[in-house]
């Protein structure tokens, strides 16, 4: 007796073992429903059922309107540090970061997030965040001028670390506070140095840092390419 | 001498002032860009300007061919608690959830993730939650069957309160593990209990529930609407 195995299961089977094998890699586009069609002699609903499956088991990506892809593996960041870059280094990641722009503002939003009065100025820095080559996310960071001048800002910008070059101004974060939530890129200039359309969603992070006084050192946001990142954190009651 | 206010700034400040008097509502849909250009008599530049400050400063939410709303207060989940309900009650809100599906299962991933055998029967609850009448969020949690059989799983549902019901049989969780992403919903059955279009971002929550002894109590996925929730959380060093 011949034991048949679903057609939604073989095409299902054939595109795990392509990526398993390095055949299908992160980030390739996967044959598209048509052709799977044809292929494997079924219909569409066939074809839908397998991909479903492999989008909600986390192998594929669907975009709509452009195609499936193979999943990139997700950079799964856990706050063991305080600094982004010092927890992507110790995962073995490769990272660097390009400044965008650096200048100095005055902003009644930003001030009341720095817990500082509404006309002072603000020392800003937009900056790409680069891993393993890819822009994995754009970051703007905000901090008192009467703390850190424009040209001290540029400093940090050369070492490429922030927290290290702070410490050379005694500036010592002890702690953050983070907010996650989910945000479209509406800014076409962002959108086009992280790569994406603009309108696409984001990991949103808005983060407060606080020196050992309690006083507030920096306030960023940051969009993350929802396709690379995620957060885990530990809860206890 | 007559100070005349940019435009952008004038529509930028009378949508405001809308919101705060109470005229517009978070959700209500505010006059699109043709209906602005001839009010104001400007340019569609100068309507667009208007809108993205309110985007960027979280007044509005632009949906890329629908329109432009009002932006609803997102829950901002603190992790105070454990339990999503106890914080929510705790923060205010009114909440409820109904029931989609009670089953038991058999699924490799979801032992994999239970730590238990790839054979072994799980169950599964999956329900919508309501947070002050709106479907916030769509939860699927899984549960060795040793450890809580389908009758028992049955009971929580009508108790509403998962972990009250688990303490009754003495399960105590005291810890648990959260992974955030954003992930589209590909499921047309889940988007439309949300209300949602299938293929929508959401904020995705993978969660790992311990007990006292370390064991596995619960594992359950979280489809949350990404308009409606963010997530809080201390980072130290």
């Amino acid at each position: 007796m011949e034991y048949k195995v679903p057609k939604y299961l073989q095409i299902k089977t054939d595109i795990i073992n392509a990526i398993k094998s390095g055949e299908l890699k992160p980030g390739d586009k996967v044959d598209s429903e048509s052709v799977l069609k044809k292929k494997y002699n079924v219909s569409s609903i066939t074809v839908r059922k397998a991909f479903n499956d492999l989008i909600n088991e986390n192998y594929l990506i669907g975009v709509q309107g452009v195609g499936t892809f193979v999943a990139k593996e997700r950079i799964n960041r856990k706050l063991t540090s305080i600094s982004f870059s010092d927890e992507l280094l110790q995962q073995g990641y490769k990272i660097d970061m390009q400044v965008d722009k650096i200048e100095e503002i005055v902003n009644e939003n930003i001030a009341e997030k720095l817990e500082i009065p509404p006309e002072r100025s603000i020392i800003c820095v937009r900056r790409i965040r680069m891993v393993n080559n890819e822009p994995v996310a754009y970051q703007s960071s905000f901090m008192d001028s009467n703390m850190l001048n424009l040209e001290q800002a540029q400093k940090i910008c050369e070492s490429k670390s922030f927290y290290k070059t702070l410490a050379e101004y005694n500036i010592f974060p002890v702690g953050a506070t983070e907010n996650y939530s989910v945000k479209a890129v509406n800014d076409s200039h962002i959108a086009k140095l992280m790569n994406l359309r603009k309108g696409t969603d984001t990991f949103f992070v808005k983060r407060t840092t606080y020196g050992e006084s309690g006083k507030i050192i920096e306030y960023a946001e940051t969009y993350f390419n929802k396709d690379w990142y995620s957060v885990t954190v530990e809860v206890k009651i």
